[in-house]
């Protein structure tokens, strides 16, 4: 059967549900070609505006994956359960998390991607590990889950190559934010690697993609909508990131408080919400294990030492330190009632930890350090943040994305639930 | 002042406004290739959802008008005044109007445009004739415009060349139906042309474009105010397109037509629209005369015979006849009711008047003629439709698009009126 792409653009535009087939064939000439880039983008600003229904965004989500390989670890003798996080300041729970749950007897396959933008990405942090690499054969990978149970690489350009063109053109675009489209962006990847169950960390507030709670809820109960209905096991956690998580934010600094987790220390919202989701993850997975005592026992380190090298790294090699650092005062006397969470991303963005286009090189010493958060007494004038860089002339701007980033209270405080809720139902 | 494409895209998308240097610097950046293709049609599709207000409308269509060259007829003696209609089935109406409002003293520089999709071209119809050229210097044109004071020629590309790019672009990406763009488009090109005066004739009803009368007076509304901010003398007549006009849609048969009105005869319907126009188009030019009585004088054919031979075009050739006819017999006994114009411009661009792409020849002597209309008594199986074409096989889908094009009645009745509305006000 043969479309009219400008029908189809009409037709979504004007309100009216696309067929399954007519979907099918949008995305196969997307890929191949045919179907140009610019009506591909008219098209994804119409969805933006008119959506898609469940169906048309499964079957949207499948076309995708149909573009492309497929993963298969049904050989593993472990079960296989993944994690995805929509993105936040100081998210570096991946990196404790996935040999936690490997550590409780799971496969766990992170394919993972790189930063553009605020929020890092996990692969930009684990290169700052001297000699550790992201791109493993699928060989290897098989392997390295089999043996150690958790691998975090570069996700090949095999997977649904069709979302790597369409996430690059929405990009370019301003057609990013739109919950149809994120969601089958980030559920083709995971349904083409393969794995049998996946929980989702949907991030909200200020430092998230989604802002609000609301828009959260909906994004999630759609991911989980479309991981269901392909068979995978999917629930959802919606947590808090108005705040960053930790202490740190960058490459470098955030592998060494991950380990200071695995070593049974760290931040305690770090600890928390890598807890939370190794219970979520263990529950999808079948697996009737305790992460707290795994991670008590040194297991999750031992595992985590294992993995990084696997690949190459050299877990006992010091992490690099950036040539220049700069301390940031305290503004004000009181508690920490607020700690912008985009602002400091921003500032970590700016040191060199992220990139502002595709390919460009991150510095891996970069990032922004913190000695207190919420809840925390501090006194004006006494140092709060610490910013890390290679190149000294980033410092000023840095230093201005933190002006008016603490908010200071008369009053102790307790930091809010990092875990706003569960879903596990479209 | 530098910004970001996809910044501005976004800040559409979600309902802000658009400034005018933003707006400027999308326009030439677009035009220049900075601003890629894909990006301009997202633009294009958040504009079909949230629309342009009247200022961002006036600063967009100046933009256009910047990137291209303007005309300046300020040198002739004669007051200039044009026409624009937003194409209709059988609306041939400018090719006894201009050299009818010549007669009486404007001077009336159509720049038109080659026919797309169902409606047909003015500058295709009139290839028809021997000998005729549609291309011109600005110098030929003057001269032309000033000697004989009327002319029909193709619109350089010097004139808002954004404008040229992005329609093609609207085109095959389904934004096309938007009123500010469509305002826009028609409007920079009418500025930048320099005519003094305007009258705008929109069509409304099922073989237009604007199939419902309010969006047609909302365009009409639109295109009136972007006229008047630009000083130029704007009016517009709203008009029925629910049926065909005249008794003709094609190219050379529409040329048939045109000269049989000059003549002093033709369909009561196309002399009754040119002279609703001729009498606009002299009001906004200042002149006080009489177009019925240009017309039976014979003045309006002197100009027209002098405008044909002005452009290579032989007044006195006969035109090109079809190698193929075939005649449509009337479905039922009755009064005709209803024609529908979609039905017979679809028929006529299947028997090869119109294209399907840029750059695809028409048929000269391509087209559909009809020897009854609105309120006319036939019998069944008498001939009602003739189809014109060169080649035979291309009969039989046009006949199919003409099964239940008509509506028959049991009681007399008349046409209804032709104009609807007279706009002179944004």
């Amino acid at each position: 059967m043969s479309y009219d792409a400008v029908e189809l653009i009409r037709m979504k535009r004007d309100g009216d549900r696309l067929g399954d087939e007519a979907i099918e064939w949008l995305i196969r000439h997307y890929t191949d070609g045919d179907v140009t880039a610019e009506q591909m983008s008219a098209m994804a600003m119409a969805i933006f505006f008119r959506g898609l229904d469940l169906q048309e965004l499964s079957t949207w989500t499948n076309a995708m994956i149909a573009t492309g390989e497929r993963m298969d670890f049904s050989s593993l003798s472990r079960p296989t359960v993944d994690k995805h996080s929509t993105g936040g300041v100081g998210d570096k729970i991946t990196l404790p998390l996935a040999p936690l749950v490997a550590a409780c007897g799971a496969a766990v396959p992170q394919l993972s991607g790189r930063g553009l933008g605020h929020t890092g990405g996990t692969l930009d942090k684990l290169e700052a590990i001297p000699g550790w690499r992201a791109d493993l054969t699928n060989a290897e990978m098989l392997r390295q889950l089999e043996e150690v149970g958790a691998v975090i690489c570069a996700a090949g350009s095999g997977l649904a190559p069709a979302d790597k063109k369409l996430y690059a053109l929405r990009d370019v675009t301003g057609t990013v934010e739109s919950i149809p489209m994120i969601s089958a962006s980030i559920m083709s990847k995971k349904i083409a690697e393969g794995t049998a169950a996946l929980v989702l960390d949907v991030k909200t507030g200020a430092g998230a993609f989604m802002k609000s709670y609301d828009e959260s809820v909906a994004l999630a109960r759609t991911m989980v909508g479309l991981g269901q209905a392909a068979g995978v096991n999917t629930v959802a956690l919606v947590t808090d990131m108005n705040t960053p998580l930790g202490r740190s934010a960058g490459n470098g600094v955030e592998v060494a408080e991950s380990i200071e987790v695995l070593a049974g220390g760290g931040p305690s919202d770090v600890v928390e919400l890598t807890l939370a989701l190794a219970r979520e993850m263990l529950a999808c997975a079948g697996i009737d294990a305790d992460p707290e005592r795994a991670l008590a026992s040194g297991r999750a380190m031992d595992t985590w030492r294992a993995m990084i090298a696997a690949q190459g790294g050299d877990p006992d090699a010091p992490l690099p330190t950036a040539r220049h650092t700069e301390v940031v005062a305290a503004e004000a006397d009181g508690v920490i009632a607020g700690m912008d969470a985009m602002a400091v991303g921003l500032a970590a963005w700016r040191l060199g930890a992220g990139r502002a286009k595709q390919g460009d090189p991150v510095q891996a010493a970069a990032g922004v350090t913190w000695n207190a958060s919420i809840g925390d007494r501090v006194a004006k004038g006494q140092p709060l943040f610490t910013l890390h860089t290679d190149t000294p002339e980033r410092i000023d701007r840095a230093r201005e994305a933190l002006v008016d980033a603490v908010d200071y209270a008369d009053q102790p405080l307790e930091r809010g639930a990092l875990v706003l809720a569960r879903i596990d139902q479209p």
